[in-house]
């Protein structure tokens, strides 16, 4: 094995990865395939999830179910299969799902009776069932959260971002007062703020969508949206207070105190396999992948170096003793033995976006030193052996941090509040976040969105009333709403 | 509320589950019901999954995932669908399951071109993708694990046991030799024999199936085989040594160390929420469902008693103490303060399985103890408060190793070994395990099955050769295997 001293070690060019400014587009997949996290399947418009990808989604997964186990809700399992009628009884739900179901009307052999959709989300087969779960108020709050893949067909698809089947969960709830439900539907939309930014890094904008765009079926949509380094907007997650509505079509009743039926409260909430597209796009760069800490399966790789076949005992204890060391103090740490040259490993975990990479070689060893490189930038640091496990823990939550403020400033940079339709339309073809005042009216909204392409991401809870007119239709306003082109 | 001391409290009946004696299928449905473990859904063959019944698939998700993982093997998501070409490639797998895929024809509004099968497992959608992976012997071994729903279109269903949808994880490996390969298909053969006796407490047969009952396009089928209380088997989990005919239909290849060009040798091995049928008929009695301290979501319920209100504080501080120390030993601890008569929470949680009970009441706490009891039967103890943690850790490890004896010893003493078709039909009847000389000819096994009911369940490895005449046929015979009825 041919090696080289760690000074002299830079990363080697395998695949180019598309330059940011060079190709967005073409950046994004290149970073993907490069990190090896997803790939275009044989079925068209379903995605194949590799180990890497996978290994970030249980990452989200785990953490999110803890989250929601915190809560109080309980995960449970429904079929894949929804008869046709349920999804038809609720009317505005059918409108928006029907054009994009895949149908099964064939099974065993048989032509089906009644055809099945495979679910492009739950709510009718749960609420069917829901509505024998519950008898009295006694039963409320039902807390109820599915992981589960789900189908919508799509003619355009692009990794993680739109695909035809993803992975998610669908969080479903019934209560017993309009307020109980609406203020749960806000304690999802909060955990989910509070995991894009404190384990994604992602700073999102929490807000309430407009009725044009909010979930069919539901009375009020929340959203978390994020700006993307393109300063598109990402939703990462909706939560929705859905009323009456399904619980007047699927019959969801208890009867309260007063021994009077009543028609439950529900919310539902999700989030999928879509914030791995948003985790890339928000911090990777030039060189591939950037995982936040937090969220990193693996935090830190160790890269033992060696030059002689002698060297290559004591190297690998020392490397070994370390990842223990690591190990203890709760990282998640992965060491490279692979027999490849050094600067295949360093590449090939950078495209990998591990927030710390520590070589260790005969030299820094015989120095009784490691050397910390940082995948968010920095100089690599020479730490001192025995200080180096409280360091690199030091170091992870610097990046951390680092990661989540330069996304802060990213989208604060790009955020501009507007008056006049001029600079509208300039700001939104800048890619900006733009704050502008809106009349309510879904005609203006929808003639905004002809005009400029861009669409109401939310009415972001904090904003404050403020008196103005509608940037397109000057009618009067008494908010500012955030406009953006979105993904 | 009221209140008795817990010297007379005795669980109360609601529902009846029927008794074992009286109608076992009935028994095994009542037992379900009254764990609140799972039900049917609207949709022909499919079930719900309720929280306490997925709580306990997550136990198995979460153990064998981790062993999975010290295996080296890896997770990743393939597609839901399959082209139906895709299914024939492999001749003998396509004549087994194409009679019950379910098939989705029309999507987006459109009729497909081809042909969706909704996935009844994946070697097909994965090995083809693996040949696009695999290009050199420095990229085997393959191993990847995926944790997904899959359909096959039964029509006569049973909860957990068979259904038209269930949740499995099936594994797939590809590796550069034949003897590595099969040998892996072992292992993961072990790594499920281990996982039915350590934390099931289900000691199971283990063995290579016959090639009528292998899966379909596999080399050789390996089976991890248990009794039930009715002496039925059922199998727990397969793994297959699937040889080089799938890597021939999908063209998996790759180039070994002299650069020739060679199909890889494949294995794929899977278990499913059939296992929960499993654990119920194993273990449960006619109080209800009885669940393995270590599989337990819940191992150790504290129920606190008091009878007046002003007791009420001082009970549950101390009810509360004793949940910390528990939890402070690992236990999964739950403590039961809803507002109903103590007698209605000792039968709901007796119906539940939950292992080990802790009634706390105020002349308990006044004499410094707790009163333990256990889902496995035996008295009730007196247990002084400080020595209680200590106590109840035992007790779990002792209820453990105690249910795995119940049912090994069940095994055993219905295991029989005959020489005669007479004693044979006798002893399937009867509901046994019976080993009997078996001439390897499949027409004589399709004989057997049709006159007896029983199949070869299979030919379990802890077998020596011994010579003999096969019990139906007379023509010789090198081995014994077991026959049994099954579900």
């Amino acid at each position: 094995m041919i090696s080289l001293p760690h000074q002299l070690i830079e990363p080697m060019e395998e695949k180019k990865i598309t330059a940011r400014a060079e190709d967005y587009n073409q950046w994004y997949l290149d970073v993907i395939a490069a990190a090896d996290l997803a790939e275009h399947s044989p079925v068209k418009g379903c995605m194949v999830i590799k180990p890497y990808g996978y290994a970030i989604w249980e990452m989200m997964q785990k953490t999110l179910d803890q989250k929601f186990k915190d809560q109080g809700v309980e995960n449970a399992y429904f079929p894949l299969f929804i008869p046709e009628s349920f999804l038809k009884r609720e009317e505005n739900h059918v409108e928006g799902f029907a054009p994009e179901v895949a149908v099964v009307t064939h099974a065993g052999g048989k032509k089906l009776e009644e055809p099945l959709v495979v679910r492009p989300t739950s709510e009718t087969i749960m609420y069917e069932v829901f509505s024998n779960w519950i008898q009295s108020y006694r039963d409320l709050p039902l807390l109820i959260n599915q992981w589960a893949n789900v189908v919508r067909w799509e003619l355009r698809t692009r990794l993680f971002l739109r695909t035809t089947e993803f992975l998610w969960q669908e969080g479903h709830t019934v209560h017993a007062s309009s307020e109980e439900a609406d203020a749960f539907a806000r304690t999802m939309l909060d955990v989910y703020g509070d995991f894009a930014e404190n384990y994604l890094a992602v700073p999102a904008v929490l807000g309430q969508k407009s009725d044009s765009e909010k979930f069919a079926g539901a009375h009020t949509t929340y959203c978390v949206e994020a700006m993307m380094q393109d300063g598109k907007a990402l939703q990462f997650g909706t939560s929705h207070f859905l009323g009456q509505n399904f619980a007047k079509a699927f019959n969801v009743k208890f009867s309260d105190k007063e021994n009077v039926e009543q028609f439950g409260w529900q919310t539902s909430w999700g989030v999928s396999t879509r914030m791995i597209g948003g985790l890339i796009m928000t911090h990777s760069d030039d060189k591939g992948l950037v995982v936040p800490p937090n969220i990193a399966p693996v935090q830190v790789v160790i890269i033992p170096l060696w030059f002689k076949e002698e060297q290559k005992e004591e190297i690998l204890a020392a490397a070994k003793a370390l990842q223990t060391q690591l190990t203890a103090l709760n990282m998640r740490v992965k060491m490279d033995v692979r027999e490849l040259r050094p600067g295949e490993k360093i590449f090939h975990w950078e495209k990998k976006g591990v927030p710390v990479r520590i070589e260790l070689g005969p030299k820094d060893l015989a120095a009784g030193v490691g050397i910390v490189a940082r995948r968010d930038g920095g100089d690599k640091e020479s730490i001192e052996l025995n200080k180096l496990p409280e360091h690199v823990a030091k170091v992870l939550e610097n990046i951390q941090q680092t990661l989540c403020d330069r996304a802060k400033t990213l989208r604060e940079t790009n955020t501009v509040s507007v008056d006049s339709w001029e600079e509208f339309t300039k700001a939104i073809e800048e890619g900006k976040f733009v704050m502008a005042h809106w009349s309510g009216d879904a005609e203006d909204e929808a003639k905004i969105k002809e005009e400029s392409g861009a669409t109401i991401r939310c009415l972001p809870f904090a904003q404050k009333t403020e008196e103005g007119s509608c940037v397109y239709s000057k009618k009067p306003s008494k908010i500012r709403v955030l406009f953006a082109k979105s993904y």
